[in-house]
């Protein structure tokens, strides 16, 4: 497990906040990523969370391993914390940088003497069996409520409706959302991010629908574009322009097992360039957003493919590939699949069709 | 509006990061309060807003007087603040230190001489009257939420879809759920912040229902505890002992002006002093959290009503106050309402009843 994927060299303690790391390395998913509810804290030979009386019993429950420390009154955090620098004699902490806020920083160099930076992006950016296998199931359910929503959708239906519907059709697959559903009609498909609202869905409009799955913990996320009846020859040369950049893209990760290398090695912003410049070449507005990003516990996680991107992508990680065109004020049209980086090749985990649908 | 409640003495600008506070300022609520999607900067003349392309179009629908600046990759947010900190002649800039990330912290240090700490949780704190509107009509919806449940509940239902029907219910009045409803039937009841499970419902089960809705991106919180069947002597004289509490604690928002002040003025801990002695002088084990919370934009702010608060209650504040008993491995009782402090009293803005309930 992950304790012997963290080297202590130089390094007497971790303190980890965010609420994913804690759910990676310690399985217990509940603490809110809006509030700070809970710490983790690994020193050589013991790992403990911190939390308070709300999670003490349901920590239990759901971890091995950890010895539970409980904030409270008579026990605040920083007691906590001056007694935990003692008894294991940390002088030097690892802790989140691009997590921890200021504020906390401040209180926690009070107990250490050196407090230095780390993430676990990139542990968390290859994915061992188990996890590829949960965002497979994500993926699956998610690929049963498109082909379920493509049965709701007609006139008169408005984009909360469908969201709405989408939500529920996943609930009751004993999932949630891994955010909330982008479903856009018509030139709301032109903003890329999308909030629902009370639009009704006229006739031939197109129909944008951006979502994603958590289940066991683990997210997807997928987006496909499909139209109430036909097509205009516009629509329809800009679909297959997004599709056929997205193949592309996607064919990029098979390349290097053609070419007799043992091992895959690509570079993400590689496979971003290839996608951006089919669409730019063809005389659409570039791709206003990345082509993809990591996905797992969280829905964006590393890597990151975009054009400013330094990450090599490797075997074990699982992004997804998404370009878009927009045109402000008439239509967008994006299409979205995650891919899993093998050894030799790849897999596309998404299922549902991508060839032009017409309603 | 906010901007002539912000002074600028000493702070040549403000940085604000946090998604509550920028909807607070500038009536945009749509960035994720998971991931850094935008910053609000304010100088004295002038008010941007920072974002990508995927929230431009939307950011331009929802606000007003704010100037746009899109970051994309010819124009990153690095060199946007160099070019408004040379522009504004900014520096000292004021920053949420209790939400920017220390990473965050290090890369703005690069443009500004001098980094101050700035929260709005006070200003946040007194609600204006069209606040206190919306939180009224979430709460109203809560209560019809509550008062819907009730008929739903029946041996053999589950945590799950109990929460799931809430859900159901709260958006069909086009709102959301303020955070994830806590539903616990018989012992789970016991863990004050109980996830929902498959546990079906029993003869003879306690009920806790602690739930919020979120309408107009203000929020509501509630919790009610109610019988399957008949209580037993153990747990009525336990819900009446957190009734009383809870009774005693708000009749101390109305003592002031019974005595004749001008104002209210009120220690947030001897609100929660209140109720706690009350349950521990009847026997019952202290209030294993805080009696109660700050709410508004988000489900927890400021004033917390705790045993460590500082903090002075204040005409305009809307709080919880929500004592509870827990007995580890049989059951757990929790009653919840929201109060708003006016000049010379109090409103319980909460309907649903509290009396003793058996189904």
């Amino acid at each position: 497990m992950i304790q012997n994927k963290i080297t202590f060299h130089k390094v007497d303690a971790f303190l980890i906040s965010s609420t994913y790391n804690i759910n990676y390395v310690s399985g217990f998913p509940n603490f809110s990523p809006f509030e700070r509810e809970g710490f983790v804290i690994l020193v050589k030979d013991k790992k403990y969370i911190i939390t308070d009386a709300r999670y003490t019993e349901s920590v239990k429950k759901d971890t091995s391993n950890f010895q539970i420390v409980e904030i409270s009154l008579k026990n605040p955090l920083e007691k906590i914390l001056e007694n935990l620098a003692r008894m294991h004699k940390i002088k030097t902490i690892a802790v989140e940088e691009a997590n921890l806020t200021v504020k906390e920083h401040k209180k926690i160099s009070k107990y250490f003497k050196n407090i230095v930076d780390f993430n676990l992006n990139k542990l968390r950016s290859i994915k061992d069996k188990e996890e590829i296998e949960k965002i497979k199931n994500a993926c699956k359910i998610a690929d049963q409520a498109f082909e379920h929503i493509l049965t709701n959708i007609k006139t008169g239906i408005t984009e909360k409706e469908i969201a709405d519907e989408i939500h529920l059709f996943v609930k009751r697959k004993g999932a949630n959302n891994s955010f909330d559903s982008i479903v856009a009609f018509g030139k709301n498909s032109a903003i890329p991010h999308h909030q629902p609202t009370d639009t009704k869905l006229a006739k031939k409009d197109i129909i944008l629908l951006d979502f994603g799955v958590n289940a066991q913990n683990y997210c997807n996320d997928m987006t496909r574009t499909v139209f109430l009846g036909k097509a205009t020859a516009e629509q329809k040369n800009a679909y297959n322009a997004v599709l056929e950049a997205q193949k592309k893209a996607i064919e990029q990760c098979s390349n290097p097992a053609k070419t007799g290398q043992s091992k895959i090695k690509i570079k993400a912003s590689k496979i971003d360039k290839v996608a951006r410049d089919y669409i730019t070449l063809h005389g659409y507005p570039t791709i206003p957003h990345s082509l993809g990003h990591g996905i797992g516990l969280e829905v964006h996680e590393a890597p990151r493919l975009s054009p400013a991107s330094s990450e090599i992508l490797k075997p074990g990680m699982v992004f997804s590939i998404e370009p878009g065109i927009y045109i402000p004020g008439k239509f967008g049209i994006r299409i979205e699949d995650l891919i899993v980086l093998e050894k030799h090749g790849y897999q596309n985990i998404t299922h549902s069709p991508r060839s032009l649908t017409e309603l």
